[in-house]
């Protein structure tokens, strides 16, 4: 068990949590956001980023850092923490995006490993190769191999009290990314950054990263922090958290800032294209467009790359909230209507709905029935898995509008689309509570017809009449042969109801 | 012609306008917020509201202001203006809402618009009838007598350069709705309010109302402004504007304040359930929720009001913004996702896509596909009419993937969900330029699959193939008899392309 990080509370595979970092004396809650500080451009001052937006934690690159004699002169002598003038956790990394970039670097893990403890980082970081997507397997396996001996040299590292990110690579690969995941959480390391995503959201192949990240994932285990590393735009915080990552780390904020592009929870605009500021943030409630477009270059960065902070701390702020709700998949929903890219990476999310579901608490607040994506939610399969603990009488009808006034069968239930069927008593438990739509859609009659697949298939010998409401064919297709079918359409739910 | 409003920019229905108001001397920009004030509770300051929210226009009550004795001679004194301390628009109601609400009140149509007129009113209103939805058609019908003579009567009163609202009533009949909204227009009168739709808000029937302005949007003209009386909720405003709503009237931001309650623009969070802020305006960014509970209870109401004041603003700076760049549905997309009530509200939308299409804009931003929902949009609809202003070869194939290095058809025209069939010359054109999820759904080949029927219908002779990517059974059979069909399912979109 690793006693760093406690997860306090749960939605999906996502969680609350509580990383404690013990050189810098602090803890941090997650998720949470690391502000990236190039030490020698301060676009935002990092104490104003700890006053002003609440950041508890940031990271800088010590590669860079012991690159420049000064800055590497200061660090050693003064400290991060000082040199920075931050008093929260500092991490930092190790030039391996210099290394994948450039194809070689001047250090090694021990020797960049040292020098992060000699600078006072909290939380160092080893030498790995971020492998890009679509390499060879053979290349992708390669990679991690030097990235598996990385993190076998930072074991060995006397790095007293500072933590040590173990990154999982491993492309395009799932089976390599589980691999590299279950070494990692079995290593002695302490956070597990998910490597190389960033050409992925660069070329907005979002299910490619979720991909990636549930994979990594299924190695891992669930004490493991995971950092997301290169992620920073807040529209892809809902769904990474849903996926389980712990830890976001932005340069976009002053990177786009900086050729004027202004972040939102949906995607980028272009300062030069609003004429309206859609958002409420300090900067944006202060100044029109028109102002931040007429100010001067640097001051023009500088409230962008505020209004940047605000935009995505506030995210991160609506997304603990929603765990703590339990209305995580809600937002993620919102969210995946951002881009088409986005809703590619919701769809592939729930192919790992079984994973999730893993996860999941049992009991939330209402589910809400938002999209036919909804009818794949985790909280569907559940209560499909769960059908065949309920006790079946010889004669059951499953009926969408009620019980009618007089029948013969043993038992009544309801059955509604995308849950499927279940007793009366179960009514007022999660998820059966759900708020659906009245204009329901296929995608839920089918998952419903999935239900009473499952109900018949774990009682083969009950009776089953489904009484339904004009569901498509493609619906019943998927309902048992020996069910029998009653269509209620036009009936309207009245007039054959006893409650 | 009415020549108070003007139409500035178009996205669906939706418009940015400009409404002069020539009593208050000024012009107010459309989609407009009209704070309700009370004039006996300023929770939020009518300066302040000008000052730092930026409101161009508010809304107060003459039949309250009548019938308090020291606020009727005020009023009758200094003006409303004054009395408010606001400089932009103020519309009066009537006391229609007493109306509705106690089955009576002491004054007329003739009397009140006098007292409007008299005490400095902007916009003024005539007492209408607000007929509740679901009473008998007869009801609703009666009710719309009575308010058809209190327009002719409003007609009668020597008004000056005052403006005076026209309500469209109906209650749940879409024919009377589109009756009273023709007539409305056909009247000499100015701003015309969609009436009675708040009992369908507060029973979350999104659907109903969305019917309700549809029908009265039916009758009116496109020169008319269109208040949506009553709905102030900022999750509402992208739906209604895309509609056609120009207009909306809150006063939430105060009542909700009041009892603890926190807009989002997906909807109304407890204070108490509130760990996070999840909003960075100027309040959420100064507070945290416990603050907010520590504060007492005037200083608590305050802050809630300016946090409701905020989001609202913020919400109709976006749907502005939306209009301006051509995504506004785009934007109702992702409001859809709030509530399942809002997508019922959305999927009712769509069944108007004909009546959107007619007053939407030829070429916008790039189309995004979305949901399910998204084949259905007016961009489509449209796409689907043109097919049959296109010259079709005698031998025309339409692939989904590309050309084939060889083949002896005339033509080889692409095929897209949700679109359907479309020249390559005709590739770069709105909306054919389209971003589009990689994951395709059923939706979206159904509609590809009612375009090729489509062309086929308006071009019988021609032999055409369809080469689709495994397109569901579902979709398949919509596609006419004649088309041959070649499915490319495993082929991967590589290999067969010539670009």
């Amino acid at each position: 068990m690793r006693d760093t990080f406690e997860v306090r509370a749960h939605d999906a595979a996502g969680r609350i949590g509580e990383l404690t970092v013990p050189r810098a004396g602090t803890t941090v809650e997650t998720p949470a956001l690391l502000p990236v500080i190039n030490p020698n451009i301060l676009t935002v001052e990092p104490a104003k980023l700890e006053s002003t937006f609440g950041a508890e934690i940031l990271i800088t690159n010590s590669y860079i850092i012991r690159g420049d004699d000064d800055l590497a002169e200061r660090a050693l002598d003064e400290g991060l923490h000082e040199m920075l003038d931050f008093s929260g956790a500092i991490m930092t990394d190790s030039g391996s995006f210099q290394l994948a970039e450039y194809g070689e670097i001047d250090t090694s893990t021990t020797e960049i490993l040292e020098f992060q403890r000699d600078i006072g980082s909290d939380i160092g970081t080893p030498v790995d190769v971020p492998t890009p997507p679509d390499v060879s397997r053979e290349q992708a396996a390669a990679d991690l191999e030097t990235t598996r001996q990385a993190l076998r040299d930072a074991e060995d590292v006397d790095v007293g009290d500072m933590l040590v990110n173990a990154p999982v690579q491993g492309a395009t690969y799932p089976d390599l990314r589980e691999q590299a995941g279950r070494e990692a959480a079995a290593s002695d390391l302490d956070v597990f950054p998910v490597g190389a995503v960033v050409p992925m959201m660069n070329s907005y192949r979002y299910d490619d990263m979720v991909d990636a990240v549930a994979a990594a994932k299924r190695g891992l285990d669930a004490d493991c922090p995971v950092h997301l590393f290169g992620a920073g735009h807040p529209m892809m915080f809902a769904l990474a958290v849903a996926l389980g990552c712990d830890l976001f780390d932005s340069a976009a904020y002053a990177l786009y800032a900086r050729d004027g592009r202004y972040l939102t929870v949906s995607g980028t605009e272009q300062l030069d294209d609003l004429e309206y500021m859609p958002c409420a943030c300090p900067v944006c409630h202060r100044h029109t467009p028109a102002d931040l477009r007429a100010a001067d270059a640097d001051e023009q960065e500088r409230l962008l790359a505020e209004h940047n902070l605000h935009v995505t701390f506030e995210e991160l702020r609506r997304v603990k909230q929603a765990i703590r709700d339990g209305d995580l998949l809600e937002l993620v929903e919102k969210r995946a209507r951002g881009h088409p890219a986005m809703l590619d990476g919701y769809r592939a999310m729930l192919e790992h709905a079984d994973q999730l579901e893993r996860e999941d608490r049992a009991s939330k607040g209402a589910f809400f029935g938002l999209s036919h994506e909804s009818a794949r939610r985790p909280e569907v399969r559940r209560h499909h898995d769960r059908l065949d603990r309920l006790a079946v009488p010889d004669s059951l009808l499953l009926s969408e509008y009620g019980t009618p006034s007089e029948h013969t069968y043993d038992e009544v239930w309801r059955v509604e689309p995308p849950f499927g069927p279940f007793p009366r008593a179960l009514s007022e438990t999660y998820p059966l509570t759900a708020e659906l739509p009245d204009r329901t859609d296929e995608a839920a009659e089918r998952a419903a017809a999935d239900g009473v697949a499952a109900l018949v298939a774990a009682n083969p010998d009950a009776d089953v009449t489904l009484a339904h409401d004009d569901w498509s064919a493609d619906a019943l297709a998927r309902v048992p042969n020996g069910v029998e079918l009653e269509n209620l359409a036009g009936l309207g739910g009245d007039g054959n109801e006893s409650e």
